[in-house]
């Protein structure tokens, strides 16, 4: 099969045969098809779209570029949790302890943050010690002590999504809905999941800007997942401030830790429970969202999932004692310019500043630095006071200091009454 | 400028400005951009089109990313003729002697042919020693002493269009209105030429099958043609059969003679002579269309027309006379299954089973043989005799005979009535 015959047929807005999109797959997974011929075809599906039978079969094809584990000798459900990409989007770390509290197995693979958003990965190693490079052997070990193990993607999970992940982000085709489910799907079929809680974040600090674009998203993950055998339930949540107040690494570490010790509650801990609810009903072990939360909470009172957590650092080999030990950067406060209320806080301005303060990278190969961050001291609907600060800044980079203080100050917008509250839940998108 | 953000703005449908279109020639010429990025926006333009604004700023980027030879300084108007390619079309070698005849100044730069349509070059060259790569100053000094040169194009000419083309057909991207009226019109504008007649090529041994498609880029490259200065019209011509009797490359070259020599009338001649008369009318040499064809046949009647194309040989070191001196081909003829009448000949066919033979290439790199090639001896609408036949082959090449010889005969079909005449001429397009 030539790869200019499928490309021509996705072109001219033809349904591609399972027999073409594996031509595309293998070429992109063995290099028989130049780049150029890959991005093309990238193009067309970007632009003439995909049906869900192609993306499912798409899914698939990428799934098996690569290696599947397969847990099926581990005992109990295995169900993960994945999100689109927020900025102080760190509910993984609470609700992976807390579900596998519940006893549901969480086998979660991640990626790394890039640009504004942050990574789980990330988080993690901000705990020193933490090993997120484990062996399938040991992630398999850990699953079956623990219930719960976090691990980046090793190399041979989906290699012709890295392929293509890397070509379309220079060739204008990321904002592709199949193109992403496929993305996303793939990587996570590849865990040996029976069920995936997904978080489809919306707003202006997230990929998917509008509501409409974000049920889109959802919808075709829910049906492409559903048609690879997955159990699959999407909620769409609001992206438009930070979740919770910390932005950064070791700073979202401790504020998970607090929630898992009951001492944070808000909005970061309500969508924790929510999703840790899901997983335990998608793994059959509660009867609906409402008995799953209650689950959850009891384990987040007994501080069974604060227990979970620390049993899963310890077996990575991370070391909260030393994690507080760090030394910590420079405090730097922005305060209000005026009194009122804080009426909006632009998540992707608070994600870039963190990440031009070192949190994060801009390229796959920068380094970021564990202890930098920020914190959101005044939230969305609190009243600004002149002395208080909206932001705290813990920086070891001065040289971009001035240009972060910058951003977060335009990130903020006042007014004299106390805005609307808008709800973090938008919609929950079943199969 | 990022090659990402050119290529979203055309993903979503958007009109390019004339910095963005910059960008994409100049990184197509000097590599800036890469070619998956190249190719994801060819695709992009293909499904989305261009405005005729666009397309007219793309094909001077790509004029301007070479040289435009400069010919001010010779006598005359200079203007060219171009096809867009046809199976047996050698109308070039019998216009281009007759309009210099006319006193039309015809600098003629061609490209080689390539599947199964021929190329001027490869028909010129079949004329033992004649020289198509002369230097640009052997270039100008033959247009001036002859009033006609034809050349190959040089490496300096469009360069970028060299980088697109290539891309373009293995990525699914060849069938692009803008891409192709740029692709063309930018290599033509590089002649230094004031007017252009173009010969549209409509049917099924051509590159636009059907007259809607032949109409869209004949209007296309007489509207960009004109945005840059071209006094250009458009002639919509029938390919369905091959032009002629001749299909090769020294066959070809005998068949111009004939006409030249007042001895084969026909499409052929008729063509031809349309098509000069069009070039001495944009040359302002005539003033309309049947003044232009008075002039011509004056100059083909006279042996004006005969003359000029012997000088051209002779400036460009060809020998007819070796050419008449070579060894043929072996001889096979292909004889009718039934009489009645040859309802049609499927030029596409006629042109493939001529590139088996060994008159075209398949791949640029591909050797032809001159010598080779067949006749179509009883042409459509002529009655079918069981003994006389359809076609003659000469060959080299024993071990594609016989599948040569299958395609032809697959090639024909037959009627027990004469069949419609068809129209040569489909459609005139002018500015």
């Amino acid at each position: 099969m030539r790869a200019v015959d499928v490309i021509r047929a996705k072109r001219d807005g033809g349904e591609l045969s399972p027999v073409q999109i594996d031509a595309f797959v293998e070429g992109a997974t063995h290099g028989t098809w130049e780049p150029y011929q890959l991005s093309a075809l990238l193009m067309a599906i970007t632009i003439r779209g995909m049906t869900d039978a192609e993306t499912a079969h798409l899914t698939r094809a990428m799934t098996d570029s690569g290696v599947r584990v397969d847990l099926s000798d581990i005992p109990g459900v295995k169900v993960d949790k994945h999100s689109t990409g927020g900025v102080g989007d760190k509910t993984s770390l609470i609700l992976a302890p807390l579900a596998a509290a519940c006893g549901v197995v969480v086998p979660m693979m991640s990626g790394r943050g890039l640009g504004h958003t942050g990574g789980t990965l990330d988080k993690l190693e901000a705990i020193p010690g933490f090993r997120v490079n484990l062996s399938i052997d040991e992630f398999r070990a850990t699953l079956r002590k623990v219930g719960v193990a976090m691990i980046s993607q090793t190399k041979d999970v989906a290699p012709a999504d890295r392929v293509l992940y890397a070509l379309r982000d220079v060739t204008g085709t990321v904002e592709s809905i199949p193109l992403i489910t496929a993305s996303i799907l793939s990587k996570k079929l590849a865990e040996g999941i029976s069920a995936l809680v997904m978080d489809v974040k919306c707003g202006r600090g997230a990929f998917m800007k509008t509501l409409p674009d974000a049920r889109k998203l959802a919808q075709s993950l829910v049906r492409v997942g559903t048609a690879n055998g997955l159990r699959i339930e999407a909620v769409i949540t609001a992206m438009d401030a930070p979740l919770g107040h910390c932005v950064g690494n070791a700073n979202e570490v401790q504020e998970c830790l607090s929630v898992l010790e009951g001492s944070s509650a808000g909005p970061l801990a309500d969508l924790s429970i929510l999703l840790a609810a899901k997983m335990i009903k998608l793994a059959g072990l509660a009867v609906d969202d409402a008995d799953g939360e209650r689950q959850v909470r009891a384990a987040l009172t007994s501080g069974a999932g604060l227990r979970k957590f620390h049993e899963l650092v310890e077996a990575q080999g991370g070391d909260f004692h030393a994690m507080a030990q760090r030394t910590p950067g420079k405090l730097t406060l922005v305060k209000p310019h005026r009194g009122g209320y804080v009426a909006s806080i632009d998540a992707e301005s608070v994600g870039r500043a963190a990440m031009m303060l070192g949190a994060g990278r801009e390229r796959v190969a920068d380094k970021n630095d564990p202890v930098v961050g920020l914190e959101v001291s005044t939230p969305v609907g609190s009243p600004a006071e002149l002395h208080r600060p909206v932001f705290i800044l813990q920086s070891t980079r001065p040289d971009r200091l001035a240009e972060a203080v910058a951003l977060l100050e335009s990130a903020v917008t006042y007014s004299d009454t106390p805005p609307e509250p808008t709800p973090l839940i938008l919609e929950t998108i079943t199969s």
